[in-house]
């Protein structure tokens, strides 16, 4: 076992280390960081090490990719909501970079440790599944036995060695299998697989390397080291009030998940219906926030609302959704995954969504891109719209490696290709998201031109479009749209950096106060000196080192367009294109120039 | 229906049409070629409108690609082996320019009627397949009644209303299904549906407009304008000669088909066996043009030797090849195809291999990235390497549609896509042929830059690497490989465009005779003054055409290169990589710089 040197002794971010784990060779080092590295966290790091240290041509499932993890900037410490867990590599869905967070207990976890990043490398031999033990007696690697299971049977089977304390990342069957939408699982405050980087395929690289999972045995937090604990104390309690006393942040995330977002959108016109073929949903009742959180109070049982994915959160949008007995089937659907296999698949029962929610969760991948891929299905005549047994069934086919399972793992774009679907919504290969671009048209600029393709937390425009948070900017005219979707794209860089969930952005379109306790929080735990402005251009920085990768993979601007029906098809009700013009979208990340 | 001004009365190329058909309004029309088409044919002139008439980030198969068709520069005269037909279309495979030619009658058809290029525009109905008539009185779209049937079943039916003589451009269940391995079947002599445009998709891009087939009732080839008839037919006559005297295209491919390839590049050491995993094969007794000969000879009833697929060709390498019974299966495989479901496969079954051929021929797919995408599920584990049988019966899923055949008609990149595969053999999406680029090395330079991704027909580096037709240079080593392959990849260019078959390049590698003969026809057709340095000229525009149009589509120097395995797996029994230099990769094609 190698030994390894955390808890670090001081406050200078150069004594936390880089741990690389070699599955070609079965070599476990620790290095400081390179200067490449300094002063970045999170999405940063992995993308930095992304731009550095990967081939840009390299096959994403081959040995010249890696595997990078890394807790953000202000990761283990007591600020709210600072336990993402960013996840980077060369995407086999993007074939760009890709960062994936999650929330869930393993991002805290590795903070504790002193462990600025853990960088996987090379690959493992066929046939032998491998787990990676990180613990405060030090790094190993043995064989795996949970190999073949699908996550919660994974983590129940590792939990029985590693106890309930420990965080586990597995990947289930679809990252065995390698499939471009497969997903990463971390186990949650409750000990369960249900919080996923589940966006680009980075469990497929997993995959690849013949890692079936990563199980940390966390360090003492309160040894982090703070350059001025009483400075960072104070500024962490004004960030958590800021977020409590936030409307959305504090209050609606709390009861209604982020499926509070339903209605406003349905209202809007703006939510993806039937295939991008409509823009409103004609069962608003049946998903929705309030059902979710009405529905799980009425069957009690193991059903909870209010539940944080992990330590420290104060915003707890991860209710528990218990069944008719009120036994649980998983966490509460996210926004996306209700609006997949929901309006977008013409699925109203929030009961299957809930059981499709918890099979990715168990299977391992992205709720968007195979529920996006569902709704291809059902275009092509091969499942009948509204069809949430049918659909279920194909999706549990996923884990059986079967033809159509493989497909559907593979996502959108690909089981589009292979349909030989024209209606396809993705951008880079990633699905869109719950936005239909046409009538929240910042939100279409960002899916349009984030080095991430497609993504649904690469920048909030909606804030302003629809909820008129940080500024509104009309959603269904092309002016304003390119600026708007580079303020929040960098915005969305740095909280990514951090290691801070997106949702807290919310207040911080709102409240300096919260943006000026982050930075101070940044200040007193490295000493750094440190404005508001700064925090722009880390998020600059990190946009530019995924677009250079990019351009360097072969990526150009025609990479950087909608699909083509979405500028002749007309969706209602508000009859709109998307019209944002191409030069625009050019300018969006050139932050050398005016849009 | 439209009255067409066929046959033009003079030789000036001006006054022939082209005609557009708008599959959306389901019109009609003739026009005088713009200034961008005059002195091109074939691939220059399919090319010459997909580069100029194309948006570069059209979705392939949606109503802004055009699917163009385009007989040579000497299409339908008397010049020997003239009659190819160029079908152009952005692809939906390589997602880059494509041009892929067939022999087959409807190449001269067309010429005899006048027709620079066919254009199909826009897209019909869904649910309504479409036939488009051409024949001397005029033109018309009408419904067609083989929608749903395979390629023979549809020529079959088509030819009661439109007889033998007719030339039949057909689609099967794969291109119906807008799979990106779907090909455009044409009918060769015995008025069968075997010849075809194999490569890129075409035949899916062809059913992404809902037209079924083309029915082509020839004109009066006579009647084609020569400029100077008495100087052509002299020409013709030396080219002829030219042909006939030379070893492989006067004698080899009408004894052993292009199958004596074979042989040749297994003792080489260049025969791709087991998904690229070898270079040699252990039963070359078992496939080779010798027992296609003997074979066909020995079993007698409908099989034959020596049969050429076109009106004028004196190559006759397309046998017909009959079962244990003496009962036609299909044409004789070609080299790409025995080599697809034999070595590559380890199937080494020729009457398998023959109904494989039939099979693809039928459903209407391209025989080589199909049976590669086959040997990537034999190295996944989904077939067993050497299953004929059950290598055969996933193939014919692909005309029922079901979730495998699906995967298998989309071609092996995607195939290799959905089962997480590392080692696929393709470029810019489109499998690698019969020629492994690690022991072929100036085949390999041109699978990695030739703008049509990888490709069997863009340029035979082999003929001086391997065979010693046109210069020797070391197959295994780096140097000179960059020169040749842009050497070759001209030359190509050149002979689509004249709408010659590619065999006469070996012709053409050793007998300048042969070269200054196709120059005299060129002057006696059309009046130009013409030198043999005027070829390379056309060759290399072309190739620009072609490069421009995929920089505008996204393709950049990332999508010149050969995977990853190629670099660092070598390759017995030379025990050899890849390894011609990147820097030389980028030169091949910038036709302004020395390499």
């Amino acid at each position: 076992m190698a030994r390894c040197p955390f808890p670090p002794a001081e406050s200078n971010p150069r004594m936390a280390k880089i741990l690389r784990v070699n599955l070609s060779s079965q070599t476990i080092s620790f290095s400081d960081p390179p200067d490449y590295c300094v002063g970045l966290g999170g999405r940063g790091l992995t993308s930095a090490i992304v731009a550095r240290e990967v081939d840009p041509l390299a096959n994403p499932l081959g040995p010249k990719n890696k595997l990078i993890f890394a807790p953000g900037l202000l990761g283990g410490t007591s600020c709210a909501n600072s336990g993402r867990l960013s996840v980077g590599a060369k995407s086999p869905l993007t074939m760009g970079a890709k960062e994936s967070n999650s929330g869930g207990q393993p991002g805290g976890h590795l903070a504790s440790l002193g462990l600025l990043a853990v960088v996987i490398e090379g690959v493992g031999q066929p046939g032998q599944w491998l787990q990676l033990e990180i613990s405060p007696e030090g790094v190993k690697l043995a064989p795996c036995q949970a190999g073949g299971l699908n996550n919660y049977d994974a983590v129940e089977l590792l939990q029985r060695d590693f106890g309930p304390e420990s965080g586990y990342i597995t990947i289930g069957r679809a990252g065995e299998f390698r499939l471009a939408a497969a997903s990463l699982a971390m186990t949650d405050l409750d000990g369960l697989p249900s919080r996923h980087a589940a966006r680009g395929g980075l469990g497929a690289v997993m995959g690849s390397k013949r890692l079936k999972a990563i199980i940390i045995q966390p360090g003492q937090r309160s040894q982090i080291p703070l350059y001025d604990q009483s400075a960072f104390n104070q500024a962490a309690k004004r960030f958590a009030k800021a977020l409590t006393e936030h409307p959305v942040c504090g209050h609606s995330l709390a009861e209604y998940g982020s499926a509070a977002m339903m209605g406003l959108f349905n209202e809007a016109g703006a939510l993806p219906t039937r295939n991008f073929s409509q823009g409103r949903f004609d069962q608003p009742e049946a998903l929705s926030g309030e059902r979710l959180n009405q529905l799980t109070k009425s069957r009690g049982g193991q059903g909870r609302v209010a539940r944080g994915c992990m330590t420290g959160c104060v915003m707890r949008c991860s209710g528990v959704f218990p069944d008719r007995l009120g036994k649980r089937i998983g966490k509460w659907p996210d926004y996306e995954t209700m609006w997949a296999f929901g309006p977008n698949t013409d699925i109203s029962d929030l009961d299957a969504v809930a059981r499709y929610d918890r099979l990715c969760d168990d299977t391992g991948v992205d709720t968007i891109d195979v529920g996006a891929a569902v709704a291809i299905l059902m275009e092509a005549g091969v499942l009948r719209f509204g069809d949430a047994e049918g659909a279920l069934a194909a999706v549990a086919e996923i884990s059986q490696g079967t033809p159509l399972g493989r497909i559907l793992g593979s996502g959108a774009a690909i089981c589009g290709r292979v349909y030989g679907a024209v209606r396809v919504a993705e951008v880079k290969g990633q699905a869109l998201p719950a936005f239909d671009p046409r009538s929240v048209k910042g939100q279409g600029v960002t899916f349009a031109t984030n080095p991430q393709g497609a993504d649904h937390t690469a920048g909030f425009s909606y804030a302003a479009n629809i909820l008129g948070l940080g500024g509104e900017v009309d959603p269904l005219t092309p002016e304003g749209q390119a600026e708007l979707s580079r303020r929040t794209q960098v915005s969305a860089a740095a909280v990514d950096t951090l290691g801070l969930c997106m949702f807290v952005s919310f207040a911080f379109f709102e409240s300096p106060e919260a943006v000026d306790a982050v930075v101070d929080m940044l200040k007193a735990r490295y000493g750094w000196s440190l404005t508001r402005a700064d925090l722009d251009s880390l998020g600059q920085k990190v946009l530019a080192l995924e677009t250079g990768f990019n351009q360097r993979a072969g990526l150009t601007s025609a990479s950087d367009r909608l699909p083509e029906f979405f500028s002749h098809e007309e969706v209602g009700p508000h009859r709109v294109t998307f019209d944002v013009p191409a030069g625009e979208l050019d300018r969006v990340l050139r932050f050398d120039e005016k849009i």
